[in-house]
């Protein structure tokens, strides 16, 4: 009898409002699966993240299939894992760990893959000869790596912590080779953006509780694409601003879908429809809209 | 909205055979309802009976809505829970543990009920003044728990062990009153049997592993009705034989069905249709056959 019922969920902090289990849920009904997403909210049972290696011991026990991660045990969970896949192993983060019968457990980065995914889908002529980047915490190092293994020829990191954005660079450069990456000062921007082919931008501004831009507008222009991060809301003001001016843009909707169909594939081994889950994405941040 | 997931459980020992996953699930299909039911074995763990306080808050913390409780962990279980139904108090045995949105843990017992909706729908002109029970055990207690509850006059146990016997009737005449329940030896069958109303057999004899009858065939007279818990299969020899003779019948798969159905009301707070899960049973016994 083939597998038809699954069980995983998600392990972070403050996840409430996390579209995941609609995500997930939605297309496994599409599929005639029967198929639970729970949320583990580390705040809500009071455990620290360290706790993760043993909420990720109690899910196998009690017969989960798989488990998201998110912030702040996206690396912490790695010790208590059996297995990691190579993206998961280069960026030194997990989003997704793999339960199998016999209790082994793999850990992979959907964050990455699923980067590479929408962007390649919507953007796919983009050059990529110089990017600049903003934000170099967990999902800028993602989007990073998702860039660089699409083949851009540099990823320039621009952070209002420059240590974090430094340290970044010698990340990217020590796994895609010497030259691959480097870092700036936010003074710098307008020189970098007049010769950059697009903006990636993996900072929390344009949420609805960090409205605004993250670079003066009248640095863009539109010989720049810019792939968006934020998917809540889907429309950013970089996104409005920079469409007004004629850019191609992409927004983090599918960055979103496209880690949660990665992520379905690797709980289940079945093809998730990204196109049908790109339209629930838009129905469910639209419908949810503004909160967080 | 309406809560349309349950994920739900049974932690045992050798549990792999249950019918339980089928039997909540199918219901919940019908209802339209996402329903997971896990099987969560201790043997397969590698864990000792006394893990279930650990397996029943990890189940927490996990999401889940509820638990069934089997052999060996029905007492041990009650230390870790908030509250404690009276039928399940009485008993001093739980087999379904709900779980709220709080984390509150309640432990009930639809061993107890379930056996007796079935008796009251399938046998329910027996007179019930004088009833013979095979079967000290924990489902020996639960039954006998339930035909007092209905109105018993007075239950005596039969048990190969004289003391587990007398121990029973003891607890039962502490909580029903003084004279509801007495013990015999198994020599003392013949008197007892020819003033008897019926039979409750609570023993494994009759199972695929247990074949057999419980008692000498010359015993049974068309005057005494047989209420059997032994479900797999349906049809035991003690049943066939004590059709053969023209006795009032019920087979255990009611027991196995309101059991489950009665959890299924706890957990989900919807009311089961037994009457299609009695078809299941039927279906599921059959189909699964000896094994177990």
């Amino acid at each position: 009898m083939a597998k038809d019922s699954y069980l995983v969920g998600l392990i972070g902090s403050g996840i409430g409002p996390s579209l995941s289990p609609a995500l997930h849920e939605r297309e496994a009904g599409r599929q005639g699966l029967r198929y639970l997403y729970r949320l583990i909210d580390i705040d809500t049972l009071g455990v620290r993240p360290e706790a993760v290696g043993d909420l990720l011991r109690a899910a196998r026990d009690l017969g989960f299939d798989g488990l998201n991660i998110t912030h702040p045990c996206k690396q912490l969970v790695i010790e208590h894992l059996d297995a990691l896949a190579p993206q998961a192993e280069a960026l030194g983060a997990v989003n997704t760990v793999v339960l199998d019968d016999t209790g082994r457990a793999t850990g992979h980065n959907t964050d990455v893959t699923g980067f590479a995914a929408s962007f390649a889908r919507g953007l796919p002529d983009a050059p990529l000869e110089r990017i600049v980047q903003f934000g170099a915490g967990g999902a800028g190092a993602a989007v990073a790596h998702a860039t660089l293994t699409l083949g851009a020829g540099r990823v320039t990191v621009v952070d209002a912590m420059p240590e974090r954005a430094a340290t970044l660079a010698a990340q990217l450069n020590r796994h895609f080779g010497d030259g691959r990456a480097d870092h700036a000062a936010p003074d710098r921007l307008a020189g970098l953006l007049t010769r950059a082919d697009g903006i990636v931008h993996a900072t929390p501004t344009g949420m609805a509780a960090h409205p605004g831009l993250p670079l003066p507008a009248e640095l863009l222009h539109p010989g720049l694409w810019i792939a968006e991060v934020v998917y809540r809301p889907l429309e950013t003001e970089l996104l409005r601003t920079a469409r007004a001016l004629g850019c191609a843009t992409l927004d983090g909707g599918g960055m979103a879908v496209f880690q949660a169909a990665d992520a379905f594939r690797l709980f289940t081994g079945r093809e998730p429809d990204a196109v049908r889950m790109l339209a629930d994405i838009t129905d469910l941040a639209g419908a949810l809209g503004a909160p967080q």
